[in-house]
């Protein structure tokens, strides 16, 4: 499915950009690059700011005509800065257009399609494209730059795709530390109950004082380690006692 | 609020990747910029690829260590790509992270840390914050390039602010085209019936035929100049007929 949604870029200027929209895309799953009349490519500087995602330049089309790029797409959405010129349909919140767009994605091509630096898209390109997006920013200062503006919006592309079920997507994580059984928890408390009583802290059995702590330790989410790590600390500042 | 919310980079190898964080932040509103002992700082690489955001450059405050950056802070969340090392609480979701900072940001200052581009922050460097931020990613790719972290979790965090009701926050948007009323639309649909069924189109009155269509044209939502346009050409495409 990521592999149908294509990012497009018109007439880049600065080939740094290609290679770090390249990485912005790779980051969040993407891989189809296609490059419409590019000011400068191939070119050093889009491969070296490319980074891991050489692979990406490597294999991006280059396209003479918008209308060619996204020919076969049923989907293109044109990403404006610019209030819209032409009363396509409108995303204003990215979330929804990548709902949208990686579901379309589930059977044909799709494209996101970003404009020259300076000045966007010409109005011959947005009647290429079926609808445009703009990321909401700052009234006072809203111009991403064009690899800024590809992560944010692959970012959500991402996101949607990770949030379908089908997809089975976890996030690798750590293996981690075993959580202690309610079992080992209890005797922690039960334990820590014991030293405030014969610290004299508490004097007599005080419900409220151990649930704050058992509630305050609950939000720790200890694992077994450190769990024995603190049943140590108390054993150590447990006064020795005849009947231990 | 946003004022409350500082991006701290630490020693940042690459003055660009100051600059273009900058402007990430700027565009999403946020202007308080910390740099832990960058290699190279001020440089005109930095300012250059602030664009429009020099003022956060202009202003940004140089810090000797992390824990002095901080210090007045009451949420410290570290962005990291790397698995966590210690177990601090972990946002899996940029949201998440971003809809709490906003919490704490109404009162007291919150900071978002950002390592170095090679290997990140320290242990002791973590130990100063009180979280840690994952950017979900390729699990075979998943580096973003420092001003691309900064410009996803700066994103997360202006939609978070932005959809608190007591900021009234609204994108600006083009006028456009007044929309027309529900009598104009009657009288639209009424000519295109007739129009229907004086070329011979519709033999007979069909509801469900003209139900689509005010279905289609309720989709599109034409605006009272395209109405106009609309009638225009229905006027012409009707027959001239003796009782017109």
């Amino acid at each position: 499915m990521l592999a149908n949604i294509r990012i497009v870029l018109v007439q880049t200027f600065h080939p740094g950009n290609i290679g770090a929209s390249a990485r912005a895309m790779k980051t969040m799953g993407l891989s189809d690059l296609v490059l419409v009349n590019p000011r400068c490519f191939p070119d050093p500087e889009a491969s070296r700011l490319a980074a891991g995602a050489e692979d990406l330049i490597d294999n991006a089309r280059v396209a003479t005509s918008l209308a060619e790029a996204v020919e076969d797409c049923v989907q293109v959405v044109g990403a404006s800065a610019r209030l819209r010129s032409l009363p396509l349909p409108h995303y204003d919140e990215p979330d929804a257009l990548a709902r949208e767009l990686v579901q379309n994605a589930t059977t044909d091509p799709v494209a996101l399609v970003f404009g020259r630096e300076r000045f966007g898209l010409t109005n011959d390109e947005i009647r290429c494209c079926s609808h445009q997006v703009s990321i909401p920013a700052n009234p006072d200062y809203g111009i991403l730059n064009l690899s800024q503006a590809v992560q944010v919006l692959a970012y959500e592309t991402f996101r949607a795709w990770r949030r379908l079920p089908e997809n089975h997507f976890q996030q690798p994580r750590p293996a981690g530390e075993r959580q202690p059984t309610r079992e080992q928890l209890g005797h922690f408390h039960d334990h820590l109950s014991r030293v405030m009583r014969q610290s004299g802290f508490l004097t007599q059995p005080h419900a409220r004082t151990e649930a704050q702590l058992q509630a305050l330790f609950a939000r720790a989410r200890p694992s077994r380690k450190e769990l024995s790590l603190l049943r140590g600390l108390l054993s150590a500042l447990e006064p020795s006692s005849p009947d231990d």
